[in-house]
This record gives structure tokens, C-alpha cells and sequence, in this order.
């Protein structure tokens, strides 16, 4: 039996490689209809979760957007961060260095670009505390997810910053203002890794049929869950795009830590004039990679293929598709919980007592 | 070969069942020294993760624990929510209303837990806001994560409390107060499933030599760092605690979703008197479970066998050993940044480009 | 020449003490149709301000409220706090030490009490971070803001746990969870001060009169003021509740720096099923005085005597019609970014250039 | 008896225009030693508040910084908005508008200027969510708060943008991502108003004179100060530095509700090397004016006059005078608390009971 022989060997094993496996069930939600810039079509979309209701789940949301004429999605900015900070002898100093930065931006930019054949430094934002200065560098990454390859480019840009500017204090490579493998709002204001919105009109009528609800009741559901977020202080105001995120991500070799700041997302829905119901997601941190990392390991690879996502130039694909399939994750669970079958579908498949 | 067949056997079944399996690498790190309040000893913890250094950081930080002693941690609150919402005519009529579950927490209490041989209702926190009243329900659920079995007993209450209480204009089983597979300030401060601390006390000189740097040095890296979080508006002004929990979730059948909320943190360390750092790391919402969900997938059983955390009554050992795991990855990290090996680790082991 | 004099006298005067006096602009809006559970009535309500246009938006704002019939209000929560933390060797400590504290309610209660005659210790939360514990002592104070009564109660129970609890290894008075002069997303969730909660149903006909815009404008306006809200990430979604508030603290003697914590507001809007508009404001940290601190002053004290709010049992009727005030604030602002005269409002009076 | 013929004639005038007047204590403090980039030397604060001890302990703070050498402080950015939104029939179309503007910046920038002869279009901001452009319209206001001109000025380039850029569905000159008269993360990171830092180096000799305390203790109290703040997610991890501004805002004829977002600051400190105290607070959204608004009211115009900050070319004076007042309070309530004698120091000129 395979799975016991790979826990064994990791024991036995030497324990900083890795050496074994632990495998996931393995599920596939669609079609999905993707009305994208990157892509357009039918996508049956690998979900590898424990969950057993999820596929379902994410099922019945693509069913219904797809009815509705499928789910429109646009990746609107993207940028990989490092952000070192360097200390002054006070905050007057730190504000001089600040000029400096931005005078020598193109300086900078070619030293952390020599470190790398595709990261391109796109600007330098600056925040200014105490005698701090922290420079949050935005990189765009092509298809690697990029923070390795954004480190070690700063890295270089700061040891020229730090031979060329006296009066350096100290500098650190990092200050949590990157925010790497973390939710911050400052991601959500100014992205990180892809910026997705997702879109859909849900006629009034498929949300009867489809969810047994309709727009005027999720509509005052959302506005509920509005509420209660603002209250909560959440990373997200909608339903569990972290389900969506997580399964594709393990699926199709994603980082699974970047969930922590990928599920973010801002849910915004409105009625429309002719009583449908427009429904968005913007997914601001959404980090993907179609090459490096765990993309080329076999059953990620094949999951990545299946969505023809497989290699360079595929990353907005992959991300127009993931924001999609989040969406409809979005639908499927505003409707059961609001049709009051929510409990009751988790009892079908149910695990838990 | 097998990830072939896997990903093929999807598309032709049912899209609604999980057919496939996805294989992700997966190393034991350790041993890990643990003082628990559930558990003491020394620990290979597994780790699947498509990071390659990630196994070898986590080593480290290890290595360095135990010389040091170990690291103790607790679990110091434990609780599983499901909030439902109640609109009424007015403010003052839901604020009448929240007296009156007050008075009646016995009989919901009752109603609850009929539903369920596990949980236990231990209180109800109250939200007011607007006309709504948002109730949080708040659970022990044993050694399963919960979130199914909280929502049936919420939901049996939720239909008594309609029955009994007139004047009810609406209420919803979910309004985002809860928050599931989002991080939120209220479940910072409130928990969500085990809060855990974990702690050490770490000499200078072992910092020096393990981790080429000291504890003045380290301290004042973790100054630099509370201070960006703070800034950035964090859900976590630690280093990286979503990686620890993503790798330990997958190998022990978790739901990878709930890393989402699980990698929130709170950091805070201290310079002692004789000169040596004391590190901790507070995990207020950390969703395990070792019994029901993915816990009985094979590799996932073995692994949590492995850390003797299969089954009933080991929740609370497992999430100490995560908390444990978890301030190791942080010690290695924060050297890592402050020694100014970091890019050049992930080098040594690197994919990306 | 007064105001002359006032400044000399003050240069020349010892500094510590208080010698000349600040002249602000007084002004009187109204009448404020009230509704609330500690009075009702029509109140003109004091104001005083440098803003030129700011009682004549109020002014608006409550004549179409008091068309609409009034605005409803309610005190639905009342604590004031202080919030001492303990350190202790460990996190399991802390947690003893948490048991203790809520085994110890009573005697601590009683000590806290014993420096007060007007304060009463209503419960204590607690937070579990670190190896700390802070303990949140909520109180109602009576007719005063309280914050100096709940200091003195809160220090003489500190002094009798620390006597009576070994292992304390240090103890504050403060450690920023009360919060002070702040505000705080804890303050937001548990109230300081009162929680106040205003609502008004505004029919569409009225507004289309007195604002010229409808229902269905001023609630689209809402969602895009939420969203940037969420965005932005405030302290308050709403319009400007701090103008009304500071307005009126300072015309009625309240301490002003408390504009911080009470000036966060949560709004909340519904379009109803006639099509009329549910308005509604929480304002969760409210900090208001009928006694005590500045209300004795000369022209304070005629201006709570003018709303019959001066002295004994009179904090709670303040809190409502500053709630109220609020709202109709609320509602002019609104109607007025709509119509897009709210650049040309300010031009009529304007000052700025 | 001037104060009652002051009320008295509001309520018979006419409601919308000002008529009487409030009469706040006020007192001075000082002197405070300012070493800023716009002035330098010794100062007496005026200081209007309602709270006996408030200007007694400023003075003790500002004797202890006046001892330390004095305060150095600097205005390190500067920038006022209006914050309009425009609605698209999606997320791309959105997208494609932010490009737009990104390219017509100099039009934009001519249309807004063309209506003031002292604001001047610094940069637009951009934030993507929905099918939603926020624009962040940042300018220099000259010696003005700026809130007025900078509206008028958006909402010319607004009509300007609407005539020339099809497919806008929908516009509004507000939408709360300015945020005026409110906290906001986004003003923290991005400044509204000034963004001063004032800082001073202690040494723990003078701590120990001056507060009985020790810069080992300051510190120690700091970080317990910071992880509270943390935890309760305040929007100022300081003691309470609403209780200058505001005193010093009315004193200045300063807008009183800027309280709200002006009392918003980051705290930073740091044992140095020779055992000393830095310390330092970062002030995001400072909002002053020496010009325009309550500035030429008598007393206020008066006290402006004391501190040679009345007219052109002031405003950054009084927002480094106002910066060094804070931060002389933050050092004597720290303190405070410190040493105990917090509650006793109310207690000697206290008023409540």
C-alpha cells in the first residue's frame, strides 16, 4: 500500500529533504464558463480537498453562472513586493533618503534587474515612520509566483542602496510590509500577486430555479454579511473564498500557505434596475504561479495542463480561472445559506458529529 | 503511472464525487521538543509542502528549541462558533431580544445540544448593531474541528428561539460574525477553535551559534517588524506562520481552507535580564481537528499516528504540536532575515528564476 | 477688548493652572424631533463650531427628519472601562491567573466599588495574549464620563489582586485595551461610553423635496460609501459624525479629545419593501457627561440646561439627542453629495480659498 | 453675565447662523523646546480643555524634553483629498478608465487648479474594486485645511472627466476613500493633511528625576502599550494624544472634528544603546490651518499670534509646534502610568466622583 511505505520512508528518510508524499482527494467542479481576458471557454476545474461537499458545492454555483451566461473576469493589476526598511538617525534623514530613492529609481531598477531575467521592477512605493523609511518594491514576475525572485533583487538593489547612501543606519531585507504569506490591508489596497474581479448577472429567475432564493433576498443577505464583517474586522466580507482558493491551489501546485493572504477578497453586489442581481468579487492578493515551485510536480502538472495552464504565459489564465470558480463557490453558498439548506447539504455528505 | 490515471479517472467520473487524489510532497522536520499542557516529548513532525526549503527551515528552528530547552505551549481557550443574525422593527425591539436570550440561554442551550453527543454550547457573545442582533454562539466540539456540527446545533436553537420569540422580522443562520475561513479582529480576540501559545526563552549564545546573529539583534529586527505590520494592517506581525500550518494541515488531513484564519498571529518578544530573547506566538484561531474530515484519508491517519494524534481525544495535543512547530519556523526565519542568509537559503534549494 | 485680555492673562498666570478662555462660535439647530427611551420631545440643539455651514446642514437634515416623524434612538449598551495587564512567567500562568480573577469577581468588585459611590463594576473581559492578561474592568459610572473614577476603582483592585495572587511578575494600570482617547475596533465591538442607536424611516417623497434625490440614489450612495469605507478601512463607514459630535461636546462641556473614540460610527441602510429609506447610525463609543468635568462651566451648563440635560440621571437623554443630532447630520451630507450642491453649499459660506 | 446672554440670544436668533459664542478654559504650556524644520525655539502652547490636570501635565513633559535638549519633529509629507468614484458596466471597463486618467493627468491637473489660486494637484491615487474606480485626488493646500478648495477642485476636474470619458455610469465626488473626519488606515499609510514625527532622545537620568521612572521601564511599558493596541486594533498605539490636539485645535481655531483623524498616530521607541530613550510618534493626518476656517476668530487669531503662527506661510510651523506638544504628553502619561501616580496626579485637581 502506498501510502504507508511514504510515511515510513520519511521517517528513515533524511528529515530536510522530502522524501515522501500525502495525497488529496482529488475532485473536478465544471464546466465553468470563463468570459476572461486571458481566456474565454469551459473549464472543468481540479478541486483536491477534504471536503466532501465542496466539489458539489462549487458545482452547483458553476451551473448556475454558466446558465447565466458565464462569469466575466479581469485581472487588473499585478505586482510581487519585497519591502526592505532601512533606519536614520532621525525621521528628517529618513525623508532625505526618501528624495533620494525616488531620484535614483532607474538606478536602482537595473541593479535588482540584473539579478533576473524576468522580474521587472515596475516602482518603489515609500512609507515614511518614526526614523524609518520602508520601500515596498513591486515587481511583476511573469509567471512564477516571484517571491524568491523579488528577494534576491532587492536584495541586490539594497547593498547598492546601502554602498551608495551614507548616513544608513541599519536596513533589513524585510519589515512585514511586504506582506508576504500574511493578509494586510496595505495588499488589499495595493495588490499583491494578482488583483482579480469577477463578475456575473444572475437573472432573478435561475436564482429561483438554481438556488430555490432570489436577487431581493440575496441581496439583503449580503448587505447582513456586509455588516457583520464590518463589525468582525474580517479579511474578506463574503462567504469562503479561502475553500475555492485552497483546493485549486493544492490541486494544481500553488503555494498552500499563500491562502493566507489569497483569500482575501472584497464581495460587492448590487440589484440591478431590472430586479437581477450583479454579484462581484475583487480578489486583491491572489498569488499564482504556471512555472517554478510545485507546478511541475506530476499530479499538479496534470492539473495544470487539464486547464491548459501548464508553463509560460499562463498565469493570468490561471488566475482568470481560479477568480472565476470563486465566484460561483460565492453563489453556491449565499444561496444555501439564505434557502435555509446549508446545514442540511453537509448532513448528506457530512463527516463531522 | 499513478498521478496519470488520477487526473483522467476525474474528468470521466461524476464531477460532484472526489474520484483522483493529488500527491504532495512531504518531510518530517524535528524532532521538536514540546512541554505541553497535553503533551510532552520529542516529535518528527510531517510537513507536505511544494516549498523545498520550507522542511529544512523548520529544522532549524528545531534544532535551535530544543538546545534551548523546548518550547512550552498551551492551549488556553477553545471554542467553535456559528453567529446567526436577527433583524427586528427596531433597535430597542433587538435589544429587548438580547435580553431575553439571555435569560433563556438554558433552553437554547438545550436545543443545541440535542443536536449533537460532542458539542457543548459554553456561551452566547451578543453584536448590536443597526436593528440586528448578531449572536455568536460559542462551542466545544471535542476533537473535531466543528463547523458542521456547531451550525446543525445553532441551527436547531436559532429554530426555537423563532418559535418562542415573537417579533423576529428575520434572522439568518450566517452573517459573517463567526467568521469561518476568514481571518477577523473578532476572532483575534475571541478564538476560534484552539488559542495557543507557544513560548521559549532562547540564550544569546545559542543564537550565535545557531542562528548567526544574537538576541539584541534579533530583538530589534522583531521592533522593525511590529512596527511594519502595524502599518501594513496585518493579521499577523510575525514572520511566517502560514507556511508551518499549510504543510502541517495537508500531512494531518486538516482543511487546508482554514489556514485562511489559522495563520493569524500575534508575536511578542522580549529581551530578558540576563541578556537572552524570549519569543512567543499567540495563535488565536487555530481550526484542528483528529477526529472526523480528512483525518481518516491514509496518509493523513499515519501521520497524525506518527505524532500518536489519531482520534478522539488528542485536538488539543495536536494543536500544541502545531504551535510548537510554528514558533520554531518563526526563530528560524527572523534569523534568517537578520543574518542576511534568507535569499541566499531559498538559493541553495531554489525554483524559481 | 475680552479675548485680549484672555491671552495676556494666561501668559502672565501660572501655567498649570487654567486662567483665560477660548471663544467658539455658538449656534442653535432644531428643532431635533427625538424619540428615544429616556426622553422625547423637540430640542434645539447647541452647537458650537468654526465650520460657518455646519448648524445650517444639521438645521436640514432635521427638519426632514422631523417630517419623516421623528428620529428614534436608543441607549442600548453603557460601560466605561479601565484595563490593567499582568505579566506572569508563562502563558499557562496567565491562564491560571484568568481562572482566579473570575473565581475572585466578587471580592474585587467589592474593592473597586469601595472608592466609589457612583460606580459599579458591571463585568470583566478578559485577553489572553503572550504571557500577559488583560483584564478589562467595565463599569457604569452614572451621569459622569467616569474615566478618573474607574482608574481610582480599577487601581485599588489591582493592588488587592497583586496582594492577594502570588506569581504577578509585573502589573500596569494600562496597556492601551480600554481604549483611551482612542479608537479602537474593540471599543466598536464592546462599547465605550454608550452605544447609541439611531434610526429614521425616511419616506421617498420627502426626500425627493428636501434633498432633492430619492431613496433609491441616497441607498446607491450608501453601498459605494460602504465599500470605500471597507477599502479605506475606517473608523466609521458613515458621513461626518465627528462635526455634530464635536459641535456638541464642546457646547455642552464634554471633553473634547474624546471626538477620537466617539466620533466612530457604524451606518447601516435599507431600501424598505414601500420604497422609503431606512437610516440607521451606531455610534458604540459615545462618551458623555451630565456631571462632572466641564459640564459645571458657565455657557456649558446653559446649554445642557437649555436640552434639560444638566446634572443627575441625565447621560443617557444626552446620549439619544446627540444620537439624534448625529443622524440628521448624516442624512443632510448624504442628500448633499447626491445632488451635488455640496461643493456649492460650502461655497454660500465658505471661508477657505 | 456675558454667558448667558450668549445662549439666551441663540435660541431667539435665527437657527442657521452663529450667534453666540462658548467659552472654554484655556491655559498655557510650556515653554517646549521645537527643533523643526520650520521653526525653532521656545514656545508657550495654548491649550483650551476642560480637563484640570490636561495642562499641568503637558508641562511636565515638556520640562522633561526641554532638559533632553528639546523635541525634533518635521513634516515629512503633506497632502489634502477628495476622493471621487466612478462606476463602469464592469471591472475591465474600469480598468481601462484608470489608464485614462493615468495618461490625461495633466489635463485633470489644469482643470481642478483652474479653480484656486493656491491648491495644487500633487498626484491622483488609484483603487480598483468592483466595477469601481476610486480616485484619490492629493494636493497642497498652502496654509488652509484645504477640505473646501480641494473639493471644488475635484469636482471641476470631475465634470471635466465626465464630458470627455464615455461609459461612466455613474459618478460621486465622495465615496469615503478621503476619509474626512474619520480614521482610516489609508490616511495612516498615504497621509491626509501634514504627517509630522516628533522625536526626542531621553536620557534615563532625567526619566528618573522627572517621572520616577527609568527608560528600561518606559520601554518595557511600551511594548506591553504596543501589544495591547495590537489586540484591540486602535487607531493609535500611543497614550492619548487626542488630549493635546484637541486643546490646541480649539485654542487655534482649528476644525474640533479633525480630532477624529488628526489623533490617529503610530508610536515608536527604542532603548538606545547607552541605555537612553528614543522615542518618537508619527502623526499621519495632522490637520491644521493658519489661514481661513476659525483661524481669525479673536482668541483664536490670538493665541495663532502667541506661537507666530497666524497667516501665510505658518501651517507647518503649528503642525511641528502641535507635533513636539503631543509627544511632550505622550512622555509625561507614560510616565505616569509608570510610576502609579497616575490615578493620584487626577486626584489632586480631579472632578469626577
Amino acid at each position: 500500500m502506498r501510502s504507508r511505505n511514504t510515511a515510513t520512508a520519511c521517517k528513515t528518510g533524511s528529515q530536510d529533504t522530502l522524501t515522501g508524499v500525502a495525497q488529496i482527494p482529488l475532485g473536478l467542479a465544471g464546466p465553468l464558463k470563463v468570459d476572461g481576458e486571458h481566456t474565454r471557454g469551459d473549464f472543468y476545474v481540479p478541486m483536491a480537498t477534504t471536503e466532501g461537499t465542496l466539489v458539489a458545492s462549487y458545482n452547483r454555483g458553476m451551473r448556475l453562472a454558466r446558465e447565466a451566461g458565464g462569469i466575466t473576469v479581469s485581472v487588473i493589476d499585478d505586482a510581487m513586493q519585497r519591502a526592505p526598511v532601512f533606519r536614520f538617525a532621525n525621521a528628517r534623514e529618513a525623508s532625505v533618503f526618501g528624495t533620494w530613492v525616488t531620484e535614483h529609481f532607474e538606478h536602482i531598477k537595473e541593479r535588482a534587474e540584473a539579478t533576473t531575467s524576468v522580474g521587472k521592477l515596475r516602482d518603489i512605493e515609500q512609507y515614511a515612520v518614526s526614523r524609518f523609511r520602508y520601500l515596498r518594491f513591486n515587481y511583476t514576475t511573469g509567471d512564477a509566483a516571484g517571491q524568491n525572485m523579488v528577494g534576491r533583487a532587492t536584495e541586490a538593489a539594497c547593498q547598492w542602496i546601502a554602498s551608495q547612501y551614507p548616513g544608513i543606519d541599519r536596513w533589513l531585507l524585510a519589515g512585514n510590509m511586504d506582506t508576504d504569506k500574511k493578509y494586510s490591508r496595505l495588499n488589499t489596497l495595493h495588490t499583491r500577486g494578482k488583483r482579480v474581479v469577477a463578475e456575473c448577472i444572475l437573472p432573478d429567475r435561475l436564482l429561483r430555479e438554481h438556488l430555490r432564493t432570489s436577487a431581493e433576498d440575496l441581496f439583503m443577505q449580503r448587505q447582513i454579511s456586509n455588516l457583520g464583517a464590518l463589525m468582525a474586522a474580517t479579511n474578506n466580507n463574503g462567504a469562503h473564498s479561502a475553500n475555492g482558493i485552497a483546493a485549486v491551489f493544492i490541486a494544481t501546485g500553488q503555494d498552500a500557505a499563500n491562502v493566507a493572504e489569497s483569500s482575501s477578497a472584497i464581495v460587492h453586489a448590487e440589484l440591478t434596475d431590472g430586479g437581477d442581481y450583479y454579484y462581484s468579487i475583487t480578489i486583491p492578493s491572489l498569488i499564482v504561479a504556471t512555472h517554478g515551485g510545485g507546478t511541475g510536480l506530476a499530479t499538479q502538472r496534470e492539473c495544470l495542463e487539464l486547464l491548459n495552464c501548464f508553463g509560460k504565459g499562463k498565469a493570468n489564465k490561471l488566475a482568470e480561472i481560479i477568480g472565476a470558480t470563486v465566484l460561483a463557490g460565492e453563489l453556491s453558498l449565499s444561496g444555501a445559506v439564505i434557502a435555509g439548506d446549508w446545514v442540511t447539504s453537509h448532513e448528506a455528505y457530512g463527516r463531522n458529529r
